[in-house]
């Protein structure tokens, strides 16, 4: 059961003038799941992706960035679950590159027109013949309110379709904003998501795409973790297809710049949040706040520390305000001249510790009441600048376990 | 259930000369609990410590460290279990002071003469009113070989106490090295332990004792992990107390110190690993050993990243070769330039990984057939290099998160 996502309403999400989605049933890992899904770009689209840090990248990330970096103009997205293509050596690069070529004679364009994605198992063989003999069945099924039904055909252990949508004025047009993510174990930055896709209709120089790309990366989904686990395979990618008719959009900083990345944040986060509301086994949503820092990353290194102790997380799903742990976290972060002495602790609206101690006024009860919400924050002072950042994470369960001790069974 | 740990049998558990236990029960948290113990030392022992690198640091901790800097003769260890005395503040403080103060007016010493340890749950204030009532009960119990009920008077989620005990020649005299350690979560270096006590009748020169005390401990409890929680209180305290009759040891390349370094390791390795084997919820113990850095400092990126993916220890639980995501915790460890192409990975004796890619000839069944068992070799190359190094950890199971939901309750 996720925590607090409402079902998404198929009228609240806006088809985008230039992108259409087709999906197939193709039995990669198990039979009569959607697991191939192919996005369909009209000519002239912008595309800019955001990839996983991780050195052990998936081989269809290792031949999206390929493809990127030859600026041809992309055509199609083609993404597979239940096989995440990494882990495979140099075999699992030809299959990677053979489902471009595929899709490529399909629709008449190039190989390095296509990017392909894949998610699910590490270390396995791609069943590359299986997902080829699935493409005319995806391209046939194409179309453009298919969001929602993109959104279930990258799902793997998510227990529900994440999706968002939102329109702006961008002078005088209205653009829309349409994203799909999946993602619901192995998450945590850079990048955390494991899949996400966001298309506009609006017009954005293509010069200009990936430094959005990577702000609307830093605001949601690299602000995110279920486990601290950082995937092989984590893509997110953002498509202008440019067919709205706005003037182009040049400069972040413009007044039409802000208003389509706040939209654009504003999707971006609420699906990163979606992934972690669906964390693998989570009953609890958690903002970790950190303020006080001398700098960005010192906030998020102490918000991770947090995030990803075993111990914070357990106490979470317990409801039991053992919050010693936290400290210990804070402690461990990484800081080296970190003063225990300046620390302040709250619990939402209940101040726990100042100056780095229990303070005397805290109540036990009060720490259990609002341990007993779904929706919680940790906000720690370090009391060294004025530098914060906030991450959000879910808590360890029993769930967890199960899942992950499952996962391939 | 501890993962392969025989019991402890007290005729192998040698005195020290020039040490004794005395243990009582004083309702720190709960009735009816050792928890409370004094180690007594003759005039003229050397002592050294290493302490946790938290730098949220328990209030026991900054006063062993003071003490220990002002060079006094120690001649008691005072330990309390039930409650860290961490996150605490300036009381917590006065606390541990005044704890020292009270036994060192029973032992008419001086305060700086004791040291204090706590070890329980964090950010509670310490009762110590009922520990100072208790210290004469603890002092009426002392004896030397009162070893194996110290062990158990440190336990806190412990299910077995750990204690170990070597002989060893020094010259015409045989030395003892006994110790005993705790620690079952909140449990990764450095230091690792949370608490361990490694006591020897050898005379060690007094300045030669620090090394030696780091040297073990970066043998032994620094080189394991159960959840990579920092703790607040970890301390591994190294006593020699010259009762033996050798000649000093003054340098640890000669062959005395390298007889009494082996001796000491093999005490202190025992124990570190017994921590793991004890691990809160541990069905396995793995040796997680990375080949072939450039530095000794990557090769345990390597291994601790792997040896904390929650998702590699929830595999480990369920038997289940997913070994992908050992891959991909190689991959996020941090190595900025790491060739995935050079990557080799074997689970025991079972080749399954070459050149970064699946081997062609590995079989899952060659992988489930070690993956059954309970001792498990996870051995990854990386091709850069010669240096090598070994941590231990422990998997991942329903029990943790049942252990560390209901810990205080």
């Amino acid at each position: 059961m996720p925590v607090n996502l409402p079902q998404i309403d198929p009228a609240q999400l806006h088809a985008v003038a230039g992108v259409r989605w087709g999906i197939a049933e193709v039995g990669v890992r198990k039979a009569h799941r959607k697991d191939l899904s192919v996005m369909l770009l009209d000519a002239g689209a912008s595309v800019a992706g955001v990839f996983t840090s991780n050195r052990y990248c998936a081989a269809p990330v290792q031949v999206c960035r390929d493809h990127l970096a030859q600026g041809s103009d992309v055509r199609a997205l083609v993404i597979n679950t239940g096989n995440a293509n990494a882990g495979t050596g140099a075999p699992g690069l030809a299959h990677a590159r053979q489902t471009c070529e595929a899709l490529a004679s399909l629709l008449q364009c190039a190989p390095a027109q296509i990017l392909p994605f894949s998610t699910g198992v590490i270390m396995e063989p791609l069943p590359v013949d299986r997902i080829v003999a699935g493409l005319p069945a995806a391209l046939a099924d194409a179309q453009a309110d298919h969001w929602l039904k993109a959104a279930e055909g990258i799902m793997t252990t998510d227990t529900v379709p994440k999706a968002a949508s939102r329109q702006v004025q961008l002078g005088s047009q209205t653009v829309t904003i349409t994203g799909i993510s999946k993602g619901a174990g192995m998450i945590r930055p850079n990048m955390a998501t494991m899949l996400g896709f966001l298309a506009t209709d609006a017009a954005v120089e293509a010069a200009l795409l990936p430094k959005l790309a990577k702000r609307l990366a830093d605001a949601s989904f690299n602000r995110v973790t279920v486990d601290g686990d950082t995937s092989t395979n984590d893509s997110f990618v953002v498509i202008a297809t440019g067919k709205a008719g706005n003037l182009p959009v040049t400069e972040l900083d413009s007044p039409e710049g802000e208003a389509l990345l706040a939209a654009m944040s504003d999707v971006a986060r609420t699906r990163a949040r979606a992934i972690v509301r669906d964390g693998e086994g989570a009953t609890k949503f958690i903002a970790v706040r950190v303020e006080g820092g001398k700098n960005a990353d010192e906030c998020l290194k102490v918000a991770y520390a947090i995030a990803h102790s075993p111990l914070v997380k357990t106490a979470f799903f317990a409801s039991d305000p053992n919050l010693g742990r936290i400290l210990a976290a804070v402690g461990y972060a990484g800081i080296c001249d970190l003063d225990q002495g300046l620390i302040e602790l709250h619990l939402d609206d209940v101040h726990v510790v100042s100056q780095g101690g229990r303070r005397a006024e805290y109540r036990e009860e009060d720490g259990a009441r609002v341990m007993a919400q779904s929706e919680i924050t940790i906000r720690v002072g370090l009391g060294r600048g004025d530098a914060a950042e906030t991450v959000w994470t879910c808590d360890f369960s029993h769930d967890y376990v199960t899942i992950n001790a499952d996962y391939r069974s």
